[in-house]
């Protein structure tokens, strides 16, 4: 393997599943839902099949899908985006990101980023040859901390990248936060690449599409995906939106990664995208609650529960519970209590500090069957 | 966009299907076919969309998937592969080339590869900052040139990218030039990476898999995809087969470009895997017929046509009809015939050549039913 790929091992999330696969524990690590979303998208699907959409979908997606998500980003958020030249389709977020982050950054370039993060993102970056300069969100509050991200920025500072409703901490970065990000791109000529896969998962707050601020229409690419909202997190159907040269600089690179995907699925998560309002709201309404359960109890079985206002992730710190090393803690949890979570220390930069923040956090997703959270509730107790 | 992707614009592929759908012309160009392929795998995709299947597959894949890889490299060449360490699957083969290209390449590594060249190659050496160094198949017989292969060799070289059979020209490399191919490996300790979509689209002569030649077992990284062979390009399903370091290798880069894909279809790969040979052998039939109606109906328009051994593509010299330039050949084709191919010409290195070679090349697709191929073969005539 690669120089700048060592330090990059099996995604903690591929850890944690098998973990979760060979214990026969209950698996609150990786973020996927388990049940499915919306008839009508899965109807969409096998009539696909079935109807002989099997072969290459074009490049940047097909028609119908693309207007869809131009459509979805004018209606929810006011914002225009003409879908020929604005709108790429891709392989889920992930591909999104890479592409975005492999067609933008040069060898040397700085790309700012809010940590805790997603895994692959320190990873794309490395693998273009930028830098990542992390600022880092803390516990409690995970407030997004403006001035620090002020002076992380360099004349060789390239792109901020954002995430909100933020993963692993369940943040939703307010229109204050985000206005002066918005301010410092503005300021300093920066792109902004914003991961906004929670969008409609939200249950605090609102959702701020950042290209939506003062001057960041044209230098955001936003990127989001059917995995979260749909709950089909296998289909691996992911979007951009920015303007078109943005666009083209990342399609560029995207049709030599995947060249296409998902054909029968494109259509499918068309129609989904065209559900009427109530499909998104009773989404979240169902999540929030699905939130309560899990974290109180969180709080019964003795940890220190922060809550979260997006996503569906909560994390708690495990230091009451003797927690203080949260990766060792998740390796034990399934013998301990049948339960799989994941440490939230190796979402921080793990080079740019002496001691790693968040040491003693770990993750818990919510997008479980009532009784799967209620039986995991149970098991949890016997950690007081 | 960043600087080492300019001069990768559009892909050819993207562009002329684009021109297809905009004249309505006959679309022979891009590599797909237009019928579905086996029943038992369409209904095992609905089965696995309608069971609840849609949630991330493993990264690596569906235990079921890889299994069936394994076995089917057992069954039809012999190699024994484990499942759970030699085995990945991937967003296509498209992925697997980057994938493989982006987790062995250190910047400034040697690629040699052979032109002309599928047009994912020369764009991901590129990305990972990796130099290519193409050795030139010529018509009319499309023979590789081991000897100019062995004279390209430097200290800096690394990988061997073969592609057999070869697309675009239609060449099947033979048991001579690969063991060839092989001794040099050996000799310089090269990693070989060989991309075999087509391993069972074979007319004349055999496949020989680079892997089952001697020293090649654990050098090799074997790419292939259900896309061609069960008629389902939009799925993107492929995968690779190696050695455990190998694979490891791939992984780390691979789970950050996509990270998983196609839940639902790989169960029903799985199955197209397990098909009786008769399917395989009816594949090949079947392409063979419509081979030979092709390239009747080309030569019968006035182009030197270059029978294919493998592939569902045929190469044809346009100059006898005025196509000294085979991309302008090819942007005038739609309105002079209705009916798109691709010119060869940019398949080759751009850079390596004062004249490009095969300027005057064509390559036509023909798996495509046979009322199209018969219309398309019409239209053709009126060339002459
Ligand atoms: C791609 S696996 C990770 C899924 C996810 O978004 C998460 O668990 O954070
Ligand atoms: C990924 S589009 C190209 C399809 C193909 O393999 C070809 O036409 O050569």
């Amino acid at each position: 393997g690669i120089a700048r790929m060592r330090g990059f091992g099996t995604t903690i999330f591929t850890e944690m599943t098998s973990l979760a696969v060979r214990t026969g524990a209950i698996n609150l690590g990786q973020g996927f839902p388990d049940t499915d979303g919306p008839g009508a998208m899965l109807r969409a699907a096998v009539k696909a099949i079935q109807s002989g959409q099997n072969q290459y979908a074009p490049g940047s997606g097909t028609p119908d899908l693309r207007s869809a998500i131009a459509r979805h980003q004018g209606d929810w958020y006011g914002l225009d985006y003409n879908p020929d030249t604005e709108v790429l389709v891709t392989a889920g977020a992930t591909e999104a990101i890479a592409a975005t982050l492999l067609g933008l950054c040069e060898p040397g370039d700085e790309v700012l980023c809010v940590e805790p993060y997603y895994d692959s993102y320190a990873a794309v970056i490395a693998l273009a040859g930028a830098v990542r300069r992390p600022v880092t969100l803390r516990p409690p509050d995970y407030r997004l901390d403006t001035a620090a991200l002020a002076a992380s920025i360099t004349p060789r500072t390239r792109v901020i990248l954002i995430n909100s409703p933020h993963n692993p901490t369940g943040a939703v970065f307010d229109r204050e936060e985000l206005t002066e990000v918005a301010r410092l791109c503005v300021e300093h000529d920066l792109i902004a690449v914003t991961d906004e896969v929670y969008e409609h998962i939200v249950f605090h707050g609102e959702h701020v599409p950042l290209a939506t601020l003062p001057g960041m229409r044209d230098r955001t690419v936003t990127i989001s995906s059917a995995g979260k909202t749909f709950s089909a997190t296998g289909w691996k159907v992911g979007w951009i939106c920015a303007s078109p040269d943005l666009v083209a600089a990342v399609a560029r690179v995207k049709q030599f990664l995947t060249f296409t995907n998902a054909a029968p699925f494109q259509p499918a998560v068309a129609t989904a995208l065209s559900l009427p309002r109530d499909y998104f709201s009773a989404l979240a309404a169902d999540l929030r609650a699905k939130r309560d359960l899990l974290c109180q109890g969180l709080v019964a079985a003795g940890f220190d529960v922060h809550i979260p206002a997006g996503t569906y992730f909560v994390t708690a710190d495990a230091a009451p519970l003797g927690g203080v090393d949260g990766i060792a803690f998740c390796r034990a949890l399934p013998e301990r209590a049948g339960v799989v979570a994941v440490p939230v220390g190796v979402f921080y930069d793990q080079e740019a500090h002496d001691v790693v923040p968040g040491a003693s956090l770990v993750r818990f997703a919510f997008c479980k069957q009532d009784d799967v959270l209620h039986e995991a509730v149970r098991r949890l107790e016997r950690l007081r």
